[in-house]
Order: C-alpha cells, then structure tokens, then sequence
C-alpha cells in the first residue's frame, strides 16, 4: 500500500456529520449522512455510498520561495479546535492536461494567483491536497482537496473558494462537488 | 480502470524476449526469460516473477517551444522495424520529491539538458514513459521509460542512456535497472 493514499468515503459511518453536499459545477455527488476519512487501505465499516481516493505527493506548481512562505505558517489538519471541515473533488478538463508545464504555471499563479489567495486564508484554513488522477483505478475526479478550521474561521473559507472560483484557472474545472462536515464532538462522561 | 495504465510483467511469457537484466544503480530485479507489455489490467498469461504498473500522465517540466519541437519529430512506440526494446525502471530519492517545481525543472533541463539528450535521439528511438509514484499501491520505483528502435539504432539508445547518467540530475536516482529485450518475428509460414 502507498502510504500516502486517502479514502474520503460517504454513507452512514464516519467521522464527520455531513451537512451539505453540493454540485458548483457540473454532477453533484448523491447526500449522505456521514463522511468516514481513512488513511491507506483499511476496510470501511459500513458500504459506503460512495469512496474518492486519493494520494498527497510533490508540489507541482509552488516555487521555492512560495513553499517557504507557505510551510512558515500553514497548520496541519487535525487541530483540536479546527471542528468544522470541507471536502472538495474536482475534475480539470482535458485541455488543461494537454497544456505544457510553463503554461499550466502561468495560469496557476501569473494570472490566477492561486498560491496568493490560499495564503491570505492561512494559519486559520488547513488543507490537504490529494491526487487522483494517476491512481491505478479510473477515478471521478483529478483531485481531492481536505480542509478544516475552527467555526469562527468559515468566512474566510468561503473567501477563498469564492476567490479560487472567479480566476481563469477555474475555467478548466469541468466538475466540483462541495461537501461541508462537522466532527462529532468527544463523548461526554456519562 | 485507468485507461493510461501499463503493466510490464517478467516471467516465462509475454511478446518480447528479454537479452539482459542489469542493476544500474541499486538492487537489480530477478533475470525473467521473457517480458509482457500489459495496457490495462488484463490478466497475465502466467504467474509473473515480477510486475511493475505506470500511467502515462500530463507533462512535468516541458515548456511549449520544447513540446512543439518534439511533437514534432518523436515517433511513436511500436513501428515495425523497431524490434528491440528497453524498459528502464527508475527511482528518485526524496530529496529530489522534497524540491519545489522550479527547483526540480532547473536541475531537469537547464543543468542536465534531459530534454535536449532525448531530442538527439529523436526520431530513430522512440519512448513512453509511465509513472508509479502516485499509484495507491506501493511500488518499487517512481517511473518506468519503455524504449523500442531498430538494431541499426541501438548505438543511440545506448549514447542516450549514457549520457543521462553522467548528468546532474541521475544523483538523486537511488535505483535504477536496465532490461533489454527483442521481439519475436512473426511467425513464418509453413
């Protein structure tokens, strides 16, 4: 097993409660109630309605001054206080993936400022970016973007998804499903 | 399933024969009598002594002037007259994945010239090169370059291999091997 891979699967078990899900362009996927997040291969407890896998690798994009930047203040998922969360799949269309490297940068950041807007959201926002595209398996998406935050930080979380939507990097995005989740909070000591 | 994927699969079957198996760098893999070049998940004819899957993916590091010139020119695998072939699996250290995409694209082409020693051998060898390293299994190397030429060719098969491995970029390779096969005449008939 590649110890990168994540499944992020939806039905009636998991982690997290789900409150919405969301098609922003294109199929959306089908609501459910829970949303389970496992790290590798482990078995899911329950048949989930549906499971988008995916595996954190190499930054493609980032320069090594922007990954300075960025690794000087971005947090880690998991934060006790960062309750609520965000899962975004998307699919990028065929001609992005036929772009060269220097044009596909020049769209990601010259002209989209995609790095830039995910700054401005940090510490406060976490993210995890997983990739699905060269998985073994025909996947629904390209990538699988994890986020959490604390209640009083979702505005500046629907800042950014705000901003990333409106930049011409988004016009080859052919498909995003938005799905919003809380964590269950510890069992109280009865 | 992933249309772009390939299995290369060693053992007592398969369309080519293989010549040699030979460590580069690192630990070399099994010598196999012959090589089965898989696109998808069909089944192998017969249990296998090694397999190794890739996908074939979006460009890394070229730019579009060097995409046009070798769209060019490059041919594709599989001509007639092209009836020997290498597979050449490699794996990067993690120092090489730790560098950002400028980084990685400096030490790629303007210090290496990766891109221009593959121009020079275009169009007599052609190749296609697969990727392993996001894949949810885990597998034993980052990419696998599958060449085929004609024997009159093999001399700038083997300049290119060399001249690759005396650049900068081969520091970060951890292991390497080299496996050189032929494929079998058609059947004369009788």
């Amino acid at each position: 097993m590649n110890q990168r891979l994540w499944q992020f699967a939806g039905g009636s078990a998991g982690q997290f409660e789900v409150h919405s899900v969301r098609p922003v362009i294109g199929e959306t996927l089908p609501h459910v109630a829970r949303l389970a997040v496992i790290n590798g291969e482990a078995g899911l407890q329950a048949a989930p309605v549906f499971c988008l896998k995916g595996v954190t690798s190499n930054e493609r994009y980032v320069t090594r001054s922007e990954k300075e930047e960025l690794v000087a203040v971005q947090q880690p998922i998991g934060r006790p206080a960062a309750r609520l969360g965000a899962l975004i799949p998307i699919k990028k269309s065929q001609a992005w993936w036929d772009l060269p490297q220097d044009e596909r940068r020049a769209i990601f950041e010259e002209r989209s400022a995609h790095i830039e807007i995910g700054r401005r959201a940090l510490p406060n926002v976490a993210r995890r970016l997983h990739h699905c595209r060269d998985l073994g398996s025909s996947e629904p998406f390209d990538f699988l973007t994890w986020f959490d935050f604390a209640p009083e930080d979702e505005p500046r979380f629907d800042e950014l998804v705000v901003a990333l939507r409106a930049t011409e990097e988004w016009r080859y995005v052919e498909r995003e499903v938005e799905i919003r989740v809380s964590r269950s909070m510890p069992l109280s000591p009865s």
